[in-house]
Formats: C-alpha cells, structure tokens, sequence
C-alpha cells in the first residue's frame, strides 16, 4: 500500500478530523491507490478519494464512469461512487476475463449526474455529513467546493493540503521501493546521455538520448534541465541548439516518474579538462551533500541539516554560498516535506526520502550542482544513488 | 504568437472585462507565451499572466524569481513581476549573453514578497485595481484567491476559465504548426511500435517502443492507452504484461506535447487474420471518422456532425453504437472546445483544429477506435494525418 495509513490516523486526530477527502491526482492516488488518467492529463476532471478515521477502512472512490475500466483493472477495492454517462458494450456470448466482470458490476451502480453528488452520498451514507472534514484544496474546482459546502450545510471544512503532505512524508515500503527505481533510472539515463557526449552535439541531442533511455527504462519523463556551457548556469536551463565546446560544463538536473513516483537528481561532467575553478567550486558542492551522509539521522533538525551543508560548501571552496534550501523530501510529488531549509522546525524521521543538492549557479561561467536522493533509515542515511556526485571528466 | 489576440479583445469585450488573468500552466502560457517550468511539475508553485483590454498591450507576467532565467531564455517581453528570494552569482569578469544579462537586469527589479502581492501591484499600476476582472480558477490556490478578494475590494472577479477556452478555440499558425507536428510524431511513435510487434510481444514492451520513438522526436509521452485482443476494450488500457496473440486487436489512443501543443489520436492494427466481425466493425468506426471529412467546414453546427458521425457508423455495421461525444477540439490542451456532442450550441470555424473519433469499446471482444486531428479550412477540412485509419494488418 502506498498509504502511511497509521499516520493518517495519528494526523487526523491530531485535528479531530473524521474524514479527509483528496481531490488533486497525487492524493487520489494516495489515499486510494487509484490512478484516475483524465484529471493527470488535464484540468478541471474530478476524482476523489476519501479515508474515514473511524468505521469503514477501506477507501471510498468517487469518479467518472468513463475510468470505471481503470477502477476495475487497477483492483480498487472499497466504495466506488460514479457519475456520468458512459457506454461500454459486452459480448454476451463471452467468458470475461475478472476485470472485465468487475467492470461489468461496477456499471450496475447508479451514476450520479455530477462528482459532488456522488461524494455528497458517500459522505451521508458513511455517517460524516455533519462531521469535521479535511479537504485538500489543490484538485477540486471552485465551483464545486460551492456546491460541497451548500449541499452539506452541517459539516466543517478543513483545507488539508497540507495535513496530507505530511502525512506522505513518511514513506512507505512500497513508496521506497518506487522512489529506489525511480531514481536508479534517471541515473541510468544520466549515463546513457554522458556516453553519447560528443563535441558539437546540441542540449537537444543530449536530452533526446536521456529522455529516450528513460522512457525504455518504464519511467516517463518529467523534467529534463540540461545545459552547457554557460547555460548550464540557468537554473531551469531547457535544451537548446546550443553546441558543447570543449572545457563546457554538462549539468543535469533531471526526474521522471516511475509508477507515478518521482526521481529528481542532479550530476555534472565536464568535456576534456575542467578549469581549476570548476574542479574547486564542485568539490565544495560534492563535500556539501557528502556531509549529510555523515550526520543525516532519525532527529536530527532539518535545520541543523541545512546549516552543516551550507558551511561545509563554504568552508571547502565557495566562501559565498548562500541559498535558501538545499534539499526537500520526494515522492508521488517533487516537493514532500521537509523543506530542508534554515528556518525548518521539522525533524528528520525514519523512512523520510529526501534529495539533498547543493545548487551553484554563476552567469557567465556555469552552473554546477550535486543532487541525490536519500532515505532517512533507523540509524543513519543510505543513498539511493549508484554513484556518488564527484565531477565526471569526460575524455 | 499562440494568443489569439483579436478574439480575446473581442470575448473580454462582449464580457466587459478590463483584464483577464491566466493562472493554470496552460493559460500562463497561452496569454503569455511563458512557460513557467515548477507549475507544470508541481502543484501550488504560482504564476500568473495578465492581459488588460485597453492600454497596455504587452502580458503581464507573475513569477517566482527562481525561474527568471526562463523569462530571460524565452525572452519574454512586457512588464515582469517577480516574487520571493532566489541567489544567482555572476562572474564578473565574464561578458554575459543577451539571456544572461536581461536575467541580471531582471534581478535589479523589486521582489514582492508573494506572488498576490506581485499580481496586485501590477493590477494597481495599471489602473484596474477596481475593474472588472476575469481569473482562470483553475490555477490560484484557495488561498491566494482569498487574499487578491481582500486585497482588491473594489474589483469585481468573474470567473474565466471556460471564456479562455473559448479564446483557445480558434488556432493562430503558430499553435497549428506545433498542433500538425505534435499529430506527426504520435503517428510516427504508432508506426514504430508495430514495425517492432511480434507474437508474445508485451503491451509494455510495446508501450517502451512508443515513447522512446515519441522522446526521439522531441515529444513529451503524455498519454499511452495501448492494449491487446480483449483488453483494449477497456477504454483507458494502461499496457501490463498482457501478451499478444495471433488475432488481437492492437487498439493505439495516444498522444503527447510538442513545444507544449498536444496530440491525441487512435489506431488499430490486428497481429493476423482478424476476425470478420473485426473488419466490419472497424469500417464502420472508420467511415464514421471519413464522413466528417466530407461535411466539416467553418458553419457546420457541431451537433449536426455529430449526429452524422454516429448515424454513419450505425448504417455501416454498428447498429447499436451511442456515445455521449465524437471528439473535441485539441490545443495546449487535451480538451478545447468544441466538444462535438449532440446538445452543442457550437458551430465550427475556420482554423479550429479537432479530434473526431469513433471508439467502440466492447468487453469479452476488443475495443477499435478511430481518432484523426483536423484543421477545420476555409473552405472545408484537412487531416493533419498522414496515413488514414483503416484497419492495419500486421503479417
């Protein structure tokens, strides 16, 4: 299961919430392990998924009947509410296969005319209309809330983004396994785009081999900041027809997602002999993140955290570093807490993932940047890197 | 330009709207040619572009100033807002290029301390602090929403993201150029995948195919419904390790951005002798999608093509064949208007690009579809295809 569901429950006391109800495609998911196509491709299709804290356990699913076949194929269990018109023929004369028999059964529920609808039913039905109800603002439209909040004229609401962001702070086997994969593959593209480094070749080149290799690898591209040269100091640099010259730093900063879970990590090489300035400031940045390595443990303060790398990066090399966050935690979205920033009240706690980067970007020569995704264990840190962030001279 | 600017003028004109304000990634980069890179990989990270209907002609653009070097890459004009605090070195002995010194001479501007309080300047100094203002709401947290209500008392919002889709409706060259690209790599991504189909071949080995040719030519993978024999009747069929049989319908609905613009079209091949029912069925789906061909043109009413879609499919071999819609218009995004369903009020013009299609899902059988993108002329339609939809015929 990808859900923390014992932290759910602790958060959702905490606020003495009854039920909590995702609305955005990363908690839909959350919440009901339900991947709801329409809303990740576009905006304004509803999903949601709702979790109760007392009574019934399983996840209750709202959702349009033209991804019933979704609901079906991915074995959702719990409450599934549709709404919506669609038409799917059945070959009487067939054996259907389990999916489609239980997409069959989904199709005799009633469809609802419209997303609230459907939610408003679950929400009576399972005892909460007039409850304390945690919503997370992000995925449902405007007009719908309207419609939520005058259909149910007894319940509160909660917005909770952010409650939900911090209960997927804390990941769960299946989420560490994803996030393993997620990252091993951006780091297989990374070297499948450095092996195909030649001089002359474009930032569109490079990028077309790395996002190549990390579609074969099943992950599906999401962001691909590769720049040489000079532009490598753009800190979103988007590949351009911009040739590699020889000395011309390569930067990555580079993710996919990989079973919706997202990989986000940065490296750098150089073509034939760095400047003695890049060899310098990158070994300051390298020794930055490797810091974490040494002291990343269940309690420490993020702060402390952010504090040690910073010094460490100026004390080896970039006297003048200044940033406002080296790292944040990772998952079904690029940005989970914590946000390992100077002024975090948060805590490092076990099964936190999180990429730590040290970002040094400077117009005019180059952008240079380690990044690696790590999780927090019982006693300590392990990368879920194969190969550390050192400069890569390319020959 | 991708706006369509007379037709805005015109839209907010009939609306008597002194600005308009993209909020969604779409919008942002519909009204003002920006793509600002953590909103489309993210959910919250705000920015906002702003049009006026009189006076100032050039967008109005809000961002963080962590993606300022995108502003200066894209060389965005007009008057840029920047929020919150981001560090960016310069070598001062480097002479900088024309991108990096317009980034430089963008971090001489003040920085708001929000993105509302950026957005209420702007709206302040351009005098429609107390206008009549439309907001796509798709894209502004709850949050920020409450404080630009507060932070404004004599402005009246209206909502406009569906007046923006409107505007979207009608193609300038630019998006159609990108739209005729985008129909060209997904056509290609389709011929390369059965080129490599095979007995026991994966739907996932197929699906890396697809998207790796897809990345090749500088797409980005965005939908990949592909399924075999019984399994692509499911109407979303996400590719598993179902493998192909001698027989199976090979059922494509796919598509993906180029330069942000989307493609979304359907193929079907058969590995083999496809059953008689097969042939017939999939004719009929196809003269479904042909007969639009014949009768599309700007005065159409979309329920009149509609209707002939569907009673065409029905005359040729599916008497039974209902939908709710037999496509839609196609831009940045997925869905632009019109929908082409039978209760539409629409009426087709020239330079409107659409999907038409004519699925047909049924389960314990297949599932066939065909779905082209067509430039609605001035005088008639073209295919933005290159090859028509008649049932392929693997050997």
């Amino acid at each position: 299961m990808l859900l923390n569901e014992a932290r759910l429950d602790d958060l959702m006391a905490r606020e003495r919430l009854d039920a909590v109800i995702g609305t955005s495609p990363e908690n839909v998911l959350y919440l009901g392990g339900y991947w709801a196509m329409s809303q990740w491709v576009r905006r304004g299709p509803q999903a949601y998924a709702v979790r109760l804290r007392q009574g019934y356990r399983a996840p209750i699913i709202v959702t349009n009947s033209a991804l019933l076949d979704l609901v079906a194929d991915q074995e959702i269990g719990g409450d599934i509410r549709r709404y919506s018109f669609f038409k799917t023929d059945v070959d009487s004369a067939a054996t259907l296969s389990p999916a489609d028999a239980r997409q069959v059964e989904l199709f005799t529920t009633q469809a609802y005319p419209s997303p609230v609808e459907a939610l408003v039913s679950a929400l009576k039905d399972h005892g909460v209309a007039a409850g304390r109800i945690g919503i997370d603002e992000i995925g449902i439209t405007p007009q719908c809330m309207e419609q939520l909040i005058a259909a149910l004229p007894q319940a509160t609401f909660v917005r909770s983004f952010l409650l939900l962001e911090k209960v997927r702070a804390i990941k769960t086997p299946e989420e560490i396994a994803r996030l393993r994969r997620a990252a091993s593959i951006s780091e297989q593209a990374i070297d499948a785009a450095l092996a195909a480094a030649r001089l002359d070749m474009t930032e569109i080149e490079m990028a077309r081999v790395f996002h190549s290799r990390t579609t074969e690898l099943d992950g599906v591209p999401v962001t691909g900041c590769i720049g040489f040269g000079e532009r490598s100091a753009m800190s979103n640099v988007q590949p351009s027809t911009h040739r590699l010259q020889r000395g011309d730093v390569i930067r990555f900063d580079v993710g996919c997602r990989y079973r919706h879970y997202r990989s986000d990590i940065s490296r750098i090489a150089v073509l034939g002999e760095p400047a003695e300035k890049m060899r310098r400031y990158h070994d300051a940045l390298y020794k930055g993140v490797q810091r974490a390595y040494d002291i990343l443990k269940p309690g420490l303060k993020v702060a402390d955290l952010f504090d040690q790398v910073i010094e460490t990066v100026r004390r080896e090399g970039i006297p003048h570093y200044d940033r406002s966050h080296v790292g944040h935690g990772i998952g079904i979205e690029g940005y989970d807490p914590p946000n390992i920033a100077g002024n975090s009240s948060d805590v490092f706690e076990e099964n936190m993932v999180v990429c730590v980067e040290t970002p040094y970007y400077e117009l005019g020569f180059a952008g240079l940047q380690v990044e690696d995704m790590i999780l927090v264990t019982r006693n300590g840190a392990e990368s879920l890197m194969a190969r550390d962030g050192r400069l890569r001279i390319l020959g």
